[in-house]
């Protein structure tokens, strides 16, 4: 297999397996169970998981691959904290919208092709990207499979 | 840049800005907050510093680049939990045992050629490899960057 597709594929691999960790937990987890901090005076496990819903709905444009399906969320799950006072979704909501954003998503990352993904994202300029030529769709991706697992060492507390 | 060139690079600025950000926090918290569970009934922030140490240390022999320096920490940080009354280093000598074994794994890792990040590592045989060409060396530090950050995650619990 040629490196690029190979390493198109390890970064995929790395999110997915991220993804579905979080996904596993969240179906061992009663509402109840999410909506405690992961420890004394921390975020809640429903706070998390709205604040990787709305940074992985954020994907879409970051990549050029169109909308967010749900802008409203970044207001609450990453301009604000936890406890800021904005009416935020429910729990069971959150699980749906879980779902929803991340279908989407993979959806839209299934039609990049593999030198795209070696391409610049949209928060960096022409000029930037020839000096730091990492700056690339994949290498986002992998940090934000990065950033997931940071969250996910923390939902894993809410855990007996 | 030729991409293979370039994911090198990217999968070991992921590593290191991931190193880099637990040595950030080792370097604020103090003795008392490290001895401190991270959350009520949880691992310690000692422990999961000499866990990471032994995972670390680790990838020496498994990328077969020579020995672990301390092959003595993987029953106390990597087989066994926290507190199972096994003698561990104190605070002191894990911020040594920190730097000694990265710096370490460090000018190890300088020594491969662009083409050994890609070829296997040595708990993937042979046959392994030819069906799952993603079990790479460069796959193994993604995927020990994203480890890193699961417990990143759950040490800055200690801070205030």
């Amino acid at each position: 297999m040629h490196h690029q597709t190979l390493v198109v594929k390890m970064g995929l691999l790395s999110w997915e397996g991220q993804l579905k960790r979080v996904t596993s937990l969240l179906n061992t987890l009663t509402d109840e169970q999410l909506s405690q901090e992961i420890a004394p005076g921390r975020n809640t496990g429903a706070y998390l998981i709205g604040h990787l819903i709305a940074v992985h709905d954020g994907i879409v444009p970051l990549f050029g691959l169109g909308e967010k399906l749900h802008p409203e969320l970044e207001e609450i799950y990453i301009t604000s904290p936890d406890r800021s006072g904005k009416k935020t979704p429910s729990i069971t909501q959150l699980r749906e919208l879980w779902k929803e954003v991340h279908a989407h998503l993979e959806q839209r990352l299934a039609t990049l092709t593999e030198e795209q993904w070696f391409q610049r994202h949209m928060s960096v300029s022409e000029e930037d990207f020839q000096k730091e030529p990492h700056r690339n769709r994949l290498n986002v991706l992998i940090g934000r499979a990065i950033h997931i697992s940071y969250h996910l060492g923390q939902l894993i507390l809410l855990k007996n």
